[in-house]
């Protein structure tokens, strides 16, 4: 089901400068100034916010950054963290094609994905967010030693995703095929998450480590 | 529950000269002789003997090569096959820990693990059949490009065993979180995995590649 579009999206983003990073392309290069020595992680495809705005109370010493293409879900989870908004939250209305316009090599710690769009027809793979080209561009911005950290609950993209990290050279580090088996209280449970458990579906978690030649300075 | 001995299971082994390798250690570096230009297949604690009964006829053109340590379990596969024992079956009543005695560099064409005893505890990690020390013996006998196929119902097993094959070096060609999903008429199913499946548990599957210096000759 398609969101209705929110007209008021728009004028929100444009009032929330205390969060909303408008020209992120300025910011290549320089996020470590405004992470200040925190650890610098960024969600792509943030959604609705949930899981940004729940990490980034739980995780104060990290900067969170969020992003998302669809301007009505940027306006929504704007509008969550109405009240409760922290410095080390920051958002970005884009796509994630654009990540290294946005992000110099070495720059990002970690990359959360969740709940990504899984693109099941075959002639979408190339949009999946661990397609090939997005692996390159994860490799490119983060940092050595750096990690994607990704859950779903789509089969399909989480199967191919365990290849395609695998092919692109990436090093799994942890797997779960049924992630909320145990509590995790470390990590955030979104209202979709939320609604999987429920159904007693299982939640996939992965996440895999960049070997990277490329020295970090 | 631990199975019965069966006192009959020695000497029906004794008897059973057609297709049990009394002395594995003498076809070191001759497989390929008996093999005769078939892919060998080598099924690591192969239990009762179902999965390579029902393999065996389902592929004659490949030598299929049981290893069970349990007598008692060799002796039911051997009766199991009484009357359909073909010249592409062969099976060692032996331990995992042994197989380089028996199979030179690049003999194997595939390995098979099917629902590989959990080994649950963490001091029992070792003996896992996926753990490192078993992944390298796989890697010396398994041919340039040889393939380990695991199939589980233990989520554990198969988590810990998708890190330690990458740890390792291996490359997961093909992964499935509930292989049976789909039919899968290639592959047998054994009376034990039909009774996960009858419980709507999903079957664990995955297949790695070794990726090797060493040349085929």
């Amino acid at each position: 089901m398609r969101m209705r579009k929110k007209h008021w999206a728009k004028d929100m983003i444009a009032q929330r400068s205390d969060c909303v990073i408008a020209v992120p392309e300025e910011m290549k290069g320089h996020w470590s100034e405004l992470a200040d020595g925190r650890e610098i992680r960024v969600e792509i495809g943030s959604g609705k916010g949930d899981y940004w705005i729940s990490m980034a109370h739980l995780y104060p010493d990290c900067l969170w950054i969020a992003v998302e293409k669809d301007e009505s879900c940027v306006g929504i989870a704007l509008k969550k963290c109405l009240d409760n908004t922290t410095s080390n939250m920051k958002i970005i209305n884009g796509d994630a094609t654009d990540i290294d316009k946005w992000f110099d090599e070495n720059e990002v710690d970690v990359i959360h994905l969740n709940f990504s769009d899984p693109w099941p027809k075959k002639r979408q793979t190339k949009r999946r967010l661990t397609y090939g080209t997005f692996l390159q561009q994860y490799n490119r911005i983060l940092k050595k030693g750096g990690r994607v950290i990704m859950k779903t609950d789509n089969v399909t993209l989480f199967e191919y995703s365990l290849v395609s990290f695998d092919e692109n050279g990436w090093h799994l580090k942890e797997v779960s095929v049924d992630y909320r088996r145990d509590p995790h209280q470390e990590d955030a449970i979104t209202e979709y998450e939320a609604s999987f458990m429920e159904l007693g579906q299982p939640i996939y978690r992965a996440m895999w480590q960049v070997e990277k030649e490329v020295c970090h300075d």
